[in-house]
């Protein structure tokens, strides 16, 4: 595809906004606020008009949960979200209406899936699931060159969870589910139990234990159901020095040998850095392969 | 595909083996006990020889665990398993050689999760997931038209779980990770625990509770990762009056309307009946789509 592709990476914080070309260069990006529906997708409209204006593709990796149904009315809408003004927002239409080209939208954790699978951690395997552990949980897998998608997109942290025995007293911190993945390893519920994020609490804090010992819990039921190649964490949990490495040893010990390949081969880190939000947007312009 | 098909239903108590054809016609089956490789093989290779023995395709639904890369030089084969004489042996190539036709293997519930979504409770669907729960539990998936397998096949038996409050005590009976989905709610953890099958428990014994909790856990776990269409619960434990409705009942409260769909809607029966096994080795042999 040659052209500039229009990259918006949508966040419940900040809209990261790019241009970019099928090279995977970044020409230009900014950050924009996420304010309300009508401020933000404006701003993010006159930017992108303000770098040129013509553009062969927009791509969007958005926060969710989405409607990803292109037969649907409300394709393209954020559907019910907790952030005030953002639920039924139409996130696709506004930048396909603006520069009168195909329009890519998918949740930022399946952009980032694809993108590492193609480009990053995942690059030459048959499957990739990628886990991103920050204020929420979300994960994406690419099976077979495509992301898997049934009813909707994967809503991966709110996978059931057993208990770690050292944590039978916290009732978990998800509105909705309680004690689901999210509500036991996000963020939130580690600042909730111990008063600080984890890169903050103490090397020989029993916190590190238990987030690592959930992430392997939750990996040993990813690979149970999808046997993924790479399992690639990401996100600012995972930023925590050493985690890595106690959930690769938690997993060898919870899996048991039972799964195919080798779990610390597994378990990866992100490769694509700062700009994988950006190339998610554009990995889902090329669409699947 | 015009012609005769061989189908094999390979399990570890008995295979099944029958004679079929493009228009799912069972023309004739025999049931042989599954004893050992160099025994059971040749019978069921004998019995298709009598049946006429030309065949255009052989088609194996099989216990597991299976190696399923076709670059492998033990393709075809069954891994490592706890029953006597059946690692490593070769489940395709006798047939291959014996019938000079094209071979497709897959596990049982991969064929059976093909074959009801091309056929059975999940025709028409964009994905379908197939579990087994009876002496083992097994599940496979088809999504976008195809069974998703990463490194291997799925094991969706060994999920990791919370524990039902009334079933702390239990240790669980998966002699791998002690309380997954399998150990928990597969048929010898029923025995073990109540000391009889569910279906021989009176109505009002917690067991039913406890049992279709677990399942509805599991259906959580399976929405958030796959989020499938239908959610197909077939086996010998499954057959227990009241079961499904008991999960259905559980799996909407633990989700809370989180996941896209109606839960009570994408949980269902099978529908293809006692020819699952047969349909699913058909189904293999069709490839995907």
């Amino acid at each position: 595809m040659d052209g500039k592709i229009a990259l918006i990476e949508a966040g419940g914080t900040k809209f990261i906004v790019g241009v970019g070309d099928a090279t995977r260069q970044i020409h230009a990006r900014t950050r924009i606020d996420t304010t309300r529906p009508d401020e933000t997708i404006p701003a993010a409209v006159d930017w992108l008009r303000a770098q040129g204006g013509e553009y062969v593709a927009v791509g969007i990796a958005s926060f969710g949960p989405l409607d990803l149904d292109r037969a649907s009315p409300t394709w393209g809408h954020i559907t019910r979200t907790t952030k005030p003004h953002w639920s039924d927002a139409d996130i696709a239409r506004p930048f396909a209406r603006a520069f009168g080209c195909p329009v890519m939208i998918d949740t930022d954790v399946n952009g980032a899936a694809l993108a590492e699978w193609k480009w990053g951690a995942g690059q030459g395997m048959n499957s990739a699931l990628y886990l991103t552990v920050g204020t929420g949980i979300g994960g994406g897998a690419v099976v077979g060159g495509r992301l898997i998608r049934g009813l909707s997109h994967p809503e991966m942290g709110h996978i059931r969870m057993p208990r770690h025995p050292a944590d039978a007293g916290f009732a978990g911190h998800c509105p909705f589910h309680g004690d689901c993945l999210e509500g036991l390893a996000a963020g939130p519920s580690i600042l909730a139990r111990w008063g600080a994020s984890l890169s903050d609490l103490p090397d020989d804090h029993i916190g590190h234990q238990v987030i690592a010992w959930y992430l392997a819990q939750a990996a040993q039921t990813f690979q149970a159901i999808l046997e993924p190649a790479r399992i690639i964490l990401g996100g600012g949990v995972m930023a925590t020095p050493g985690l890595l490495d106690r959930v690769r040893l938690e997993a060898a010990t919870a899996a048991a040998g039972y799964f195919a390949g080798n779990v610390a081969e597994i378990l990866v880190a992100p490769a694509l850095g700062e700009n994988t939000g950006l190339l998610g947007a554009l990995a889902l312009t090329e669409g699947p392969g």
